[in-house]
């Protein structure tokens, strides 16, 4: 019984989301239902990153198993391009397949993942990134909001940055490297780390956007960290903007 | 009675083409539609390039008069703002308008149009850029496909490269520049003229596709500009990969 990781690319403004939700489109179950339509066989994908609705990913990956009895010709390349061809019209396309050790998780063996969000900062609505930007209208200061999400890099109680849903047990994350650039009429905030809280990255990007109009100060956004409770923090940023760009192992 | 020069961007994947057509959705319908809504008056736009369907628009230029007692507070600015209120559901951004002069002409005036063609080279189909840009999986050669291109710069009869349904009445064009390079996964063709043929782009992509391909020699291109029939030259892209980026005055 082979383990086999894949790499995803998708469009999320046409899913729910990546969890299976009874009559909602999930990119889950576009994706088991291409190996079931494939294979025959009924699988439990396991993903990196569950997520959210219109949420993005140019790097997403996964593991599932396949009974090898039934299917002992499925190598990862015939995996990929059978897998694309069941997925066509769902917008998903497998970038990559491998079989992988029966020990290796796509959620738990992740040692980062790297987010993008992409702000379009200019004073007209986007006409061809509708759905993939964050359109902010008010000019936007890149070089303040990098100096203040520095306050976040590093290893703290982020409580003041996770949806009031998150079930994560432990509000402690380790940011890598948090960091906001602009590239033309665009604004993009990268962020690495081990894991995140649910909406870290949004609440982080809604936060900092604050700064880049020049309502909060770099102090700011210390002390919202510091104080440890959701209404502390600015608002969740729209899900459009944010990309799963690549996991780490 | 001002004369109005909007700068457009827009997706063409939700359009039939820019051109009003009964009973199909048009660019050119949205935005008057939008003209009206705004003004109350009834215009014909005039547009630099006539985008097929499926056509997308970084810089389209369209230009338009509007009765100046009626809105006589019609500044440039309250006209692009109001116009994009109107077509926020359409996807039509209107990036910029200005006051021009009475002769001015967004088709008549331009001095050159640019196009850019983007194919997504690898095995993997788009799911991210799925309708914008051309899959190709075969590997393409940029650098073989950018030497074969320039055989197409310069005042040529491009017959070759024309549809059987192009109305113009010359088939003589001059092609300022013709350029292939890979960036990362995608291949651009960036093209360079005072106007274009009927899908004389398209057909250009999809003949230098044959030389990147290594199916055509340079010389191949060579003899199809000169035999100065459709059937010669290679078929016509996909509209998915075409962006009309820029027009000059």
């Amino acid at each position: 019984m082979p383990r086999f990781r894949l790499t995803l690319e998708y469009d999320g403004s046409n899913f729910a989301g990546w969890q299976r939700q009874a009559g909602q489109p999930s990119v889950q179950q576009a994706l088991e239902d291409a190996v079931q339509a494939m294979s025959g066989q009924n699988v439990d994908t396991i993903v990196a990153g569950r997520t959210d609705a219109g949420v993005h990913a140019r790097g997403q990956v996964v593991h599932f198993d396949l009974d090898r009895d039934r299917d002992r010709d499925f190598t990862p390349d015939r995996l990929r391009d059978g897998l694309n061809f069941y997925l066509r019209e769902a917008r998903v396309a497998v970038l990559d397949a491998a079989i992988v050790d029966a020990e290796f998780s796509a959620r738990l063996s992740a040692t980062a993942r790297h987010y993008l969000y992409r702000i379009l900062n200019r004073r007209p609505p986007p006409g061809l990134e509708a759905g993939r930007v964050w359109h902010v209208p008010v000019a936007l200061d890149a070089d303040a909001m990098h100096r203040a999400a520095q306050a976040l890099v590093g290893h703290h109680d982020f409580t003041s940055f996770r949806s009031s849903e998150c079930q994560a047990k432990s509000p402690l994350r380790t940011m890598d490297a948090v960091a906001v650039t602009r590239s033309g009429e665009e604004v993009h905030v990268t962020v690495r780390s081990r894991s995140f809280l649910h909406n870290q990255v949004r609440i982080m990007v809604g936060t900092l956007k604050l700064v880049g109009e020049g309502r909060w100060s770099a102090d700011d956004v210390r002390v919202a960290l510091e104080k440890c409770e959701r209404s502390a923090a600015g608002p969740t940023a729209p899900p459009d903007g944010l990309y799963l760009m690549r996991v780490d192992y």
